[in-house]
């Protein structure tokens, strides 16, 4: 496990160097204080957990390095923006992310909405430039299947959701449904980009589905069980907010021992998709290990 | 003129119809509360100016109109979006929009966050879907320009610099560039997308950006004009913001006989960089003495 992570965090330093040349500091300019919060929002030290999953996608179909990195760095950016938006007082209203203040504590709200505006918009900018890949088709198909999984119908949907699930107790397959939304399209994404990039055949493409789908799943699970289990300076964030706030989780509904079996289940099931591919599978294989026993 | 209106409003109606396609409702899902909002924030019934210009461009390059079609109604969808987060609490915090209650107003703050988000969102899946134009090229060129015009170096951060104005007492040289930012650089995109569309050569790209430009910055005058002359009734939102909030507009530095000078002068000049064109510019030529002469 300890040389898995040594992987993550090598693909970590290597995204945020690209991230860091893609936002970068404007000291002169008014607007500085604009990108200064798109740094703090999306160069926070995060796992970079979507990342590496197109990194490692990638790497099944040799595609160049810096071609998945751009992606990756966009995806990130994604993320990164939901995060911020999620996090302001009209939404999930936190102070803390990643154990220190969230965009709008550290800056003000109307800038934290600007900064994830611009993070969003910024991704799409970087999947359309042809320094992400020559082939404007890959380009487009890359900024379609972004949009889809990010949108109404995916991660914004799903937001949508959860918002209203406080008011509605939720059953089993409707936080199946929320959460596929809400988490699992944009990792889906991160985990078929490789196989655009590397133009895949679909049986490739629907092998690396079946994993995100299983892999989203026993993400989430895991991410209600911190929320349960887990201490707040660990995680970085506050704990216990589902609970707190009457809302349904897959661990309320399953209890805290199904809901480390069921993880456990999906992250081997999501693994069994991937025999199809040669041992550059390794490294997603060991990732999804490491999604259901990671501490924060 | 009042052919003009007309041609105007029939542009308006074509591209509502493909709004309405796009953004379908959704009666049975729980989400249909995002959509109503989506679809509550973009068919209002606006003039529908920036899909014109796009129609009208498309004109001079024998595109098909479905294709332009689809471009202005994703351009649509990312100025409505820009509606929504701008009139938020924490930013402009306006109560009214095209004489009806703002998107927060009349649902609740967080949806219209997340109606932002996924209308901006949804701009770019309708752009990079092969039905805008089957030239993957093509496609990518367009993300490429919307993302570049509606971000951090366009108008979000236009807006960033206008939220900053109210407490720095700006001078011409900096109204312009916020302005340019904020309003000029979607105008400018509205204009040149028929060129992208119609694989038109670089001189033709350049006139239609200099008349982008300058009828940008006479549009933007108009505002402040109407800001300071207008009535609310008319202009379907609150007047006399500007002054309220002690900020510097063109009309508060120039003066209001001064201005409207300007805003003429600045269309007429519009319209002579489309002297390169065919009797096909028309529209575009009578679009500029409009956008001087509207009382909203």
């Amino acid at each position: 496990m300890s040389d898995f992570k040594d992987q993550l965090a090598k693909c970590a330093s290597k995204v945020d160097a690209v991230l860091d040349r893609l936002l970068r500091e404007q000291n002169e300019d008014p607007e500085a204080r604009l990108m200064e919060a798109m740094r703090y929002a999306t160069l926070s030290g995060g796992k970079r957990i979507r990342p590496f999953m197109v990194v490692a996608g990638s790497g099944l179909f040799n595609v160049a390095e810096s071609s998945a990195l751009r992606v990756a760095a966009a995806i990130e950016m994604v993320h990164s923006y939901s995060l911020v938006h999620d996090d302001l007082p009209a939404m999930d209203d936190d102070d803390m992310r990643r154990g220190r203040p969230t965009c709008h504590m550290e800056f003000d709200e109307a800038t934290a909405i600007l900064a994830g505006d611009a993070l969003l918009t910024g991704a799409f900018e970087v999947l359309a430039d042809d320094e992400t890949h020559a082939d404007a088709t890959v380009r487009s198909e890359l900024v379609l299947s972004l949009a889809h999984a990010a949108g109404a119908a995916g991660m914004v949907g799903g937001q949508m959701l959860d918002l209203l699930a406080e008011e509605n107790s939720l059953k089993m397959a409707e936080i199946t449904r929320l959460q596929r939304m809400k988490t699992g399209e944009l990792i889906g994404f991160s985990c078929e980009a490789g196989a655009i990039l590397g133009k895949a055949p679909q049986t490739s493409r629907h092998a690396l589905h079946a994993y995100a789908h299983d892999l989203g799943l026993a993400f989430q699970i895991t991410d209600d069980l911190l929320d349960v289990e887990g201490d707040a300076s660990e995680v970085g964030k506050a704990v216990g907010k589902d609970a707190d706030a009457g809302k349904e989780t897959f661990v309320s509904l399953m209890g805290v021992e199904r809901a480390h079996g069921q993880a456990q289940m999906l992250a081997d099931q999501a693994a069994q998709h991937l025999e199809i591919f040669d041992e550059r599978a390794k490294p997603l294989i060991e990732l999804a290990q490491f999604v259901v026993k990671r501490r924060a």
